[in-house]
């Protein structure tokens, strides 16, 4: 698939419009121009990325956290995850990051995949990252940051995920997805 | 879990500021309060949520989507999917989408599950219709979208999202859910 070349969907940066630069995500509004000619506007927030991470005991279970998300009003059960500080190496993001929102340390992390989360309007590129070997130590979350640590066995997660109470993609897309992977073996 | 009461991990809602209100999200910078008394600030990307469908047919299919994302330069193969316009009902929303991207109608459709694409600092809520007894028309997508129809095994959908072939959260998500749920019956 030569995506350079499939000019029959590919659109051509024209020019960019910055509308907002937060410490989080910035937003813009780029014109582009269609495949057929015409151009069009495209609302676009740039984000640094980010890791999550899939935290698996030597008994199957799965570490998540829990935590309140102000945008969606919510407190919500997801995987340890963080973003990518000046273009962190995606491993080491997320041996910090797995360190200081469970106290957890990995002997054997490897990257499964990246991932998308919104990509018709968002850059965010997630790395999808598989912990192993965990060792317990202290959880120092950041600063302003409120987090309960979770263990559930990976059927279990498996189950909330597929009944809609496990309500976050990344979350749902690793578990599935290591359950998948386990199944391969 | 009685969220409201989760005192040790709410965070108040003390004002907002809006930023930018375009055609697809809107961006605000709110300041909350902490669980320990502080202040914190939070930006918010504001999305009127959507819906993925899962179109099956009956040989166990995939009905996919290829089409350019200018957000994250790449074409990317997806499930239909689209935005719900004022408020409109999952399920009108899904049949109206799946219609004009690929053509298709479908006589069974029924949501499976919803979930937050990016729930640190968007409240996007999308949710997840399972479309079967496909009827295949002819394919009508919006001004400005330009879009490829492909059908794939799920079986081969599935090896796609676990070898990060198909990088799009939400039909990850999706297609491992509906394997996840097609092993249940």
């Amino acid at each position: 698939m030569e995506k350079n070349l499939d000019a029959r969907l590919k659109e051509e940066y024209v020019s960019s419009e910055e509308i907002f630069k937060g410490k989080i995500i910035g937003v813009q509004v780029d014109t582009v121009r269609l495949p057929d000619g015409k151009t069009a506007r495209r609302e676009v927030v740039k984000h640094p990325g980010a890791v999550v991470i899939l935290p698996l005991t030597d008994n199957k279970e799965v570490v998540l956290v829990r935590q309140y998300r102000h945008a969606t009003g919510e407190i919500l059960l997801e995987l340890p995850a963080g973003k990518r500080d000046g273009g962190e190496e995606p491993l080491a993001c997320a041996r910090r990051e797995l360190e200081e929102e469970t106290g957890y340390q990995a002997q054997e992390m490897r990257v499964l995949t990246a991932f998308y989360t919104s990509p018709g309007f968002c850059d965010e590129l997630i790395y999808l990252v598989m912990a192993k070997g965990l060792l317990k130590g202290e959880a120092c979350p950041d600063d302003g940051e409120f987090i309960d640590v979770v263990t559930l066995p990976l059927d279990e997660a498996v189950r909330m995920v597929l009944d809609g109470e496990i309500k976050d993609a990344k979350t749902g897309l690793g578990i599935l997805a290591c359950r998948g992977l386990e199944e391969q073996c």
